[in-house]
């Protein structure tokens, strides 16, 4: 999906609603039987409940890696599953070199079906630049995350004082295919957000940490948007939507979060312009 | 594996050499046919080949990932054919936080049967510390890397005009279950593992890039070792061995490239005292 295809269908659905599928098979209604079917009828349920109001989905790798060898069919079908319009994101954060970046980038791209994927940069410039070579596909580097973890190297002043993170951004611009990537910035302390902004004004961020984490959508948007959707924002909701009910209504209490999210979105892009 | 077990097998076998295993669909001898079954009698083949040789193996999961969903039961097939004697290093470089950095380490540890896994240190202390929770298991953070981009981030100066590796080092040995660390040091570079030991004298080092990359063994041995193999070193080869003959003869070869390797480790070992 390209950037003015992603900004229109913004525009048109009025949210930039991202949701996190990470179905932990502890929290899956019961009504639903257990096993790796189970999970996948989660997904498709979630995915047709929302897929009105969502622009983004973001399964995360770790879950479906966790069920062993079928998990992946489950990955599969569950990017099958969400509909032509939405991006696919693949939250994987790989990070590996060369020909082995290569085959990550393959196996997220081609065998997953994603549009986009999570990477990680420690490695630096050939471990980004393979994933970037994907000409239609988004990679989403992450930058400064919300973790408590993050103090350890994130946000440790590199060189000139600034945080690592602030290097991350500014060393991957100069990377070969620097126009497909976006950056994982978290939403719990907005004034990094700002600072992403001064050194990115026109990438698309995605931001998790609403809600559960404690950032505030008003919050986020009132730092990380660029004017007008040229540096766009795509706001991860997991666990809140995902598990909105344990009942058989599921499905219904997960379409009236992301109906409230997707409200709340509606105004801040109004309010935007 | 326990780290005794580790040293004692280290001395029985006078070798400390790691087998990459990165199997190429394209190189994978002709004689033995095409697709996934043939990647895994070659993985096999190659294991029997040299599995009184080597200590460790350690299968690179990118390209068992890029294989679509078979390439799962290959990977666990591949880790049931290394023998209970060798440690089995699942090379993924996975690297995300709380509950999901569990589940890689689940998917690594029980749903792959992985003795350690390699872990990116970049959002801290809660992605690497539920690896680390495993108590039978090891996890081995990324430190310095030999490979170009490398320059992009690790090796830039943190607060006390220190590299990030040796930060990552350092800060990482304050992490619950440091005790079962080790680290990925790049060999191109021998003056650098003279400084990780001063950081991490007691700690066993993966060590890439021997042969193919220009590192060469010998100075890997002087700037690695600390007596008595306390801080002992992993090296790893992977194509120089693997693809030592595209013919009918590739186990053949393999090992005799790993009989060589394994002389000049001995070598090593005996000079060390």
């Amino acid at each position: 999906m390209d950037r003015q295809t992603l900004i229109n269908t913004i525009r048109a659905k009025q949210s930039f609603l991202c949701v996190g599928l990470d179905p932990d098979p502890a929290r899956i209604p019961a009504h639903l039987g257990s096993g790796t079917e189970a999970i996948l009828a989660f997904n498709r349920a979630i995915i047709e409940a929302t897929s009105d109001l969502a622009v983004a989905y973001k399964p995360n790798v770790a879950f479906y890696e966790a069920l062993g060898p079928e998990g992946w069919n489950v990955l599969s079908e569950t990017m099958k599953a969400i509909p032509e319009g939405c991006l696919r994101i693949a939250d994987a954060k790989r990070g590996d070199i060369g020909n082995t970046a290569t085959r990550y980038a393959q196996a997220a791209f081609e065998a997953w079906g994603a549009d986009a994927v999570t990477v990680a940069p420690y490695m630096g410039r050939d471990s980004v630049e393979p994933f970037l070579a994907f000409e239609d596909k988004w990679t989403i580097l992450l930058a400064a995350t919300s973790n408590p973890g993050a103090e350890d190297f994130e946000f440790h002043g590199v060189d000139h004082g600034a945080p690592l993170w602030r290097r991350v951004l500014e060393v991957s611009q100069q990377y070969k295919g620097a126009e497909r990537l976006m950056y994982v910035v978290g939403a719990t302390r907005p004034e990094w957000l700002s600072e992403v902004r001064e050194v990115v004004p026109d990438r698309f961020l995605l931001v998790p940490g609403v809600g559960a984490q404690g950032g505030t959508l008003s919050a986020v948007c009132q730092a990380g948007w660029s004017a007008p959707l040229a540096g766009g924002l795509l706001v991860n909701v997991g666990r809140s939507l995902l598990y909105a009910s344990s009942g058989e209504d599921f499905a219904e209490a997960a379409r009236k979060e992301a109906l409230r999210i997707q409200n709340a979105m509606a105004e801040e892009l109004m309010t935007s312009r």
